[in-house]
C-alpha cells in the first residue's frame, strides 16, 4: 500500500513537471510586461561634467526594456518634472493598432504634464533591437533614452549563435541645456551649439576637466558615473552585441580594439553575415555584431566611438571590453583606435550597400509602387530663421495632433493642401547654394492611400554654405522600409529605378543620406495612423526637416482620452 | 449771412469741445486694456552674463500694465516655450468675481500648454502699485514678470503731488537655470543655489565679468543690456517712483544718494507719509515714494539696492538718477552708498511699524476675529527632504487646481482634512533646533466661512541651523488684510492682541515676519474662490511655505474651460 502510494505520488509529480514545461513556453507568449517609470530632472555626469539630466527612475539612460515577441508592453509614465511636459516614442515598434502609443507629441498625442501618469501600451510584434526616446522638442537630448531588446518566442532560435547578449547605446552629449540649444535655434541670428562635447557608449563619456574655462566644481575626473562603461567577456565565448545611436548630430563609427564584428541584424532585421572592423552607425540607426573573446586574455582592449562625416573636434568616446578575470578597470595598454578618417564618404556607402536581407529572411518588396515622392532635402532662411526644408516646405508642428485632428476631422487643425511631391528637377542645381525664395513652413501633411506602396526619394543637396552637403539618417514611424538603392548626385527617375535592389533589399526604420546623394526606399502604407517620417539629427528636425504620413485613418480605433487636452482637443468630449 | 454761419459755426465746435470733456471720463472708467502677450525663451545678458530668460514680446521685466481703476485688463497670452508650460498671476489685484484669472498653477488654473493662448481678464478695482510675475514651480526666477500700474479715474486725484510717475522693480538674479535651482532643491542631499549672482534694478545689473571661472565668451561688460538702469529727472521736479520687489530670495534696501524719500503708498494702500533715506523691501511688497530733484543739478546720483537679513555674498545694485541735461551715462562722481547694515533688524521693523494708513482713507478693521489661525514657520527634513512647514505640515501643490475640485466637488483630488490650527504653544521652543518628528507635506487646505473675519499669526522660529531664524515675506492672493501688529519673540495669545493697532492699521498683500518675531494680520473671507497664502521667497513656497484658503466656492461662477486639463480636469465636460 504505501509502495502504491510512493508510486502514484512519483507518477504525480513527472506530470507536474511535464505539465510546467508545456505550460510555460505558451505563458511566455502572450505575456504583458509592466514598467512604472519617473521622469525628472537629476544632477548627473555622464561624461565628468555635471549638469542636469532627465532621468527614468533616477538613471540615463533608463531601463533596457527586455521582452519577448508578441508581448504586451505596459509604461506607466509619470512626469515629475517641474513644469515641462514630456513624450516618450518606442522607436522602432510599429504600434500596429496602437497609434496613439507612438509617443510623438504634435503628431500622435499630446504632450505629458508634469504630475500626470500617461500609460503607453503596445505590442513588440517582432524581434529585434530597438529603443526608446523622448520626442518632444528636443527633450531627447536631455538623457530621455534606453534599449529595447525583443528575443524570439522560447523555442525559436536566431539564425546564428551566441552565448551571451548585450545592449549599448551610443550618444553625442552637450554642456549646454536642451533649452539653451533650442532658444539658439530659433534665435535671429542664428545661434548654433556647435559640435558635442563628448561621446557617450551607454551612457558614460570622459570629458576632460582640464579644458580652459571650466568651472572645476563642475567636473570631477574621477566621478564614478563617468568611470569608461565596460563590457565584461568570458574568453571563448561569443556576444551578441546589440548597438544603438541616438546621437543629436553626430553620424558614428564604432570599433573594438582587436576584435572583428560579424554584423547579424539592422533595425530589426536579419543581416546577410558580414564583418567590418569598425561599424558606421547614424542616429536612429540600431545594429547586431557578434564579437568572440578570442584575443589575448591577459589584458583588456578599448571599443571606441568616433565622429565621422563632420570635422568634428569631439574626442572619441571610450569603453573597455574587460576580459574576465582582468580587473574591470584596468586600463588597455595600448593607445586606443584613432578610427577610420571622418571624410570617407566611399567607405560609410560600402557598408550600407553591404547590408542585405539574409537568405531564407528576406521579405521581397511589391515590384512596383503606386506612388513616388522625392524629397529634396535643403536648407533655407524664412523669416530670417535658418530652417530645414523638404521641397522647399519647412515642417512646423500643428498645435492639435494629427491623429486626433484627423479622426475627429477637425480640418481647420491644420493645413489641408498636399506638401509638394517633388520639386523643380530639371532646373534644380543640388551642387550649389540655391535662393530657396519660394521656401515656406507649413503643418500639412501626405496622405498616402491606404495599402498602397510608395516610393521616398531622399535627396540630399548643398546646404546654406558653399560646397557643403551633410549626412542626414531618415526615420519613419510606424513602419519598416525596404531600402531600394543609394547613389551619388542628384536622382535620375527614369534610369535609377532600373538599379533598385529587388533580390534581397533589407529592411529598415531609418536609413542615412550622404552628402550630394540620394537614397531611394519602399513601404507599404499598411499601418493605420499618423506617422513621422523625419531627419534623426535632433536640430535638424527641431528646424523643419520632418513630416507626417497619414494611412487609414478611417481604419483608427477610439482613441483614447489619455492622449488628448492640448489644442483644439482641450475641450473635445472624453 | 457769412456772419451768422461763422457764429453757428464757433457754437458748434465750442459744443463738440464740451462734448468730448464730458464724455471722454465716462468711456475712460470702463475701458478695456487689452494686452497680447508672446513668451518664450530668449538669451539675454540682464547683468551682463548670457543666459537663457524668460521674455515676453522679447523683454525681461515685460510691458508695464498702465490702467485706470475700474478698467478691465485682457492679456492674450500665447506660450510660445518649447517644452514648458506657464501659469502667470497679477500680484496684488484681488480677482473679485475672476477667481480663474489669479494665473496660481494648482491652485486657481492648469497650466498654459506650450502652443496654447490663454486669456486672462479682470478688473483693476482699485488705484495703485501691482506687479506681474510668473506662478508656476519656480518659473518666475525665469525672468517672466513685470508692473501693473493702475490710476485714479479721470477727475480724481491722489492725497499728495507729483509731477512724474515712474516704476521700477527690484530683483535679484541667478546665473544658473530655474531648472537646476529646482533640481537642487529637491535632491537628496540638499543642493542650494546660494546668495544671487547680481541685484537688478528694473532688469539691469552688473556682475563682475572678471570673476575667476566665468567665460569671457559669456559675460561683456559693455553689452548696452546690462548698462545702469537710468532714471532722468528734471532738476526741481517731484517724482513718485513705485517700487516693487521680486526678489527670489533677497530683502532689500534701496536707496538714492543724497535724495530723501517719502513713502506714500504700500502695496496699494494710502500711507502716512514719513521720509526714509533708505526704503527697506521684501519679496512681493510695492512701495510708492515721492523723490524731489533738488540736489545739485550739475551732476547724477547713484541709486542702490543692497542684501539685508542675509550676510550675502552679492554685491549691491546700482542705477543712475540722472539730472537732465547731464549725460545719462556720465556716473556720478561719488562712491555709490555702502547701504544699511545687514543685519540691522531693528531699523527694518521700525520702518514696518511706521507704515499707518493715511488720515482720512483709513479702512478701519473688524473689532473681533471669528477665527485665529497660528502659523509656526518651520523648516524641517521630510523623506531625506529639507522642506518648510506650517505648524508642521508641508505644502504640497495638488495635481487637480483646487478651484476646479472643489467646484467641481472631486472629493478624491485631496486631502479633505483641515490643515492643523496652531502648534504646541506650550512646549515649543522657537530658538532652537526642533525636531519636528511629526512633520508631513499634505495638500491639505483651509476652508474658511464666507465673509468671516481671520487673524493669522505669523511666528517665525529656529531654522534647522542652530542659532538662525529668517526673515519671510507673506503674500496673500485675493485680499488685502490689515496688519494687526508686529512682535519679537513667541506671541501670546493672551497679551499680544491687546497691543493691536486698531486706529490705523494700514492694508496690505505682503508682509514680513522678522527672525524670531511675529506678525499678526486680519482679513475678511469675503472674495469667493481658492486664494494661495504663501512666503514669496521662490525656494520658500517651492519647498512647502504655503497653503492655500477656500472661501465662498458655492458663490463662484460657472468655471471657464480653459483652466482646466490637467489631473482630473483633463476629462471634464467643457
Amino acid at each position: 500500500m504505501v509502495e502504491l502510494c510512493q508510486i502514484v505520488t512519483r507518477l504525480l509529480s513527472v506530470c507536474l513537471v511535464v505539465c510546467l514545461v508545456i505550460s510555460v513556453p505558451s505563458a511566455e507568449a502572450s505575456r504583458v510586461r509592466h514598467f512604472k517609470w519617473e521622469v525628472k530632472h537629476e544632477f548627473k555626469s555622464p561624461d565628468c561634467y555635471n549638469k542636469l539630466v532627465i532621468t527614468i527612475n533616477g538613471k540615463s539612460p533608463g531601463p533596457t526594456i527586455l521582452a519577448q515577441q508578441n508581448d504586451t508592453v505596459i509604461v506607466e509614465l509619470k512626469n515629475s518634472l517641474e513644469t515641462e511636459n514630456v513624450a516618450i516614442h518606442w522607436h522602432g515598434i510599429r504600434q500596429i493598432g496602437s497609434p496613439w502609443s507612438d509617443g510623438t507629441e504634435g503628431i500622435t498625442q499630446c504632450p505629458i504634464l508634469p504630475g500626470d501618469t500617461f500609460v503607453y501600451k503596445f505590442v513588440v510584434d517582432r524581434p529585434g533591437t530597438y529603443m526608446y526616446h523622448a520626442h518632444y522638442g528636443m527633450q531627447r537630448t536631455g538623457g530621455l533614452y534606453g534599449s529595447i531588446r525583443v528575443a524570439l518566442p522560447d523555442g525559436e532560435s536566431e539564425p546564428f549563435s551566441y552565448d551571451y547578449d548585450r545592449s549599448i547605446i551610443l550618444n553625442d552629449w552637450y554642456h549646454k541645456s536642451t533649452f539653451e540649444q533650442a532658444a539658439g535655434l530659433s534665435s535671429i541670428p542664428f545661434v548654433w551649439v556647435g559640435e558635442p562635447q563628448s561621446l557617450l557608449i551607454q551612457g558614460k563619456g570622459q570629458f576632460d576637466c582640464s579644458t580652459p574655462g571650466i568651472q572645476a566644481s563642475l567636473c570631477n575626473a574621477t566621478n564614478p558615473e563617468c568611470s569608461p562603461y565596460v563590457l565584461r567577456v568570458i574568453p571563448g565565448k561569443t556576444y551578441r552585441l546589440r548597438i544603438g545611436s541616438l546621437t543629436a548630430l553626430a553620424a558614428l563609427s564604432f570599433e573594438i580594439e582587436g576584435h572583428n564584428m560579424t554584423v547579424v541584424e539592422a533595425d530589426g532585421h536579419y543581416v546577410e553575415p558580414f564583418v567590418v572592423k569598425n561599424l558606421f552607425i547614424y542616429s536612429g540607426e540600431t545594429y547586431s555584431v557578434l564579437i568572440k573573446a578570442d584575443q589575448d586574455p591577459s589584458r583588456n582592449y578599448w571599443a571606441s566611438s568616433k565622429v565621422v562625416s563632420r570635422n568634428s573636434t569631439t574626442p572619441n568616446g571610450l569603453a573597455i571590453l574587460n576580459y574576465y578575470p582582468n580587473h574591470p578597470k584596468r586600463s588597455p595598454p595600448t593607445v586606443p583606435p584613432a578610427g577610420p578618417l571622418w571624410n570617407d564618404v566611399e567607405a560609410r556607402v560600402n557598408q550600407s550597400i553591404k547590408i542585405k536581407a539574409r537568405q531564407g529572411y528576406i521579405l521581397p518588396p511589391p515590384q512596383t509602387s503606386d506612388r513616388v515622392i522625392v524629397m529634396l532635402n535643403t536648407q533655407n532662411t524664412i523669416n530670417g530663421h535658418v530652417r530645414w526644408s523638404i521641397n522647399n516646405v519647412s515642417f512646423n508642428f500643428p498645435h492639435t495632433p494629427y491623429l486626433i485632428a484627423l479622426k475627429q476631422n477637425l480640418k481647420h487643425a491644420f493645413n489641408q493642401n498636399s506638401p509638394p511631391n517633388g520639386y523643380d528637377f530639371a532646373n534644380y542645381d543640388i551642387y550649389s547654394v540655391a535662393n530657396n525664395t519660394n521656401a515656406t513652413s507649413s503643418d500639412s501633411i501626405y496622405r498616402l492611400k491606404f495599402n498602397s506602396t510608395v516610393d521616398i526619394i531622399l535627396q540630399n543637396a548643398n546646404t546654406m554654405t558653399k560646397n557643403n552637403s551633410e549626412t542626414h539618417p531618415w526615420h519613419l514611424h510606424g513602419h519598416d522600409f525596404w531600402v531600394m538603392g543609394y547613389g551619388t548626385g542628384k536622382f535620375n527617375m527614369s534610369t535609377d529605378p532600373k538599379k533598385y535592389n529587388f533580390v534581397n533589399p533589407i529592411m529598415k526604420n531609418t536609413v542615412a543620406v550622404q552628402p550630394y546623394g540620394w537614397t531611394a526606399l519602399r513601404f507599404r502604407a499598411d499601418n493605420p495612423g499618423v506617422w513621422a517620417f523625419h531627419c534623426h539629427i535632433e536640430s535638424h528636425f527641431y528646424m523643419g526637416m520632418g513630416l507626417a504620413f497619414e494611412e487609414g485613418i478611417d481604419k483608427v480605433g477610439r482613441l483614447p482620452s489619455s492622449i488628448m487636452g492640448c489644442g483644439e482637443t482641450k475641450s473635445l468630449p472624453p
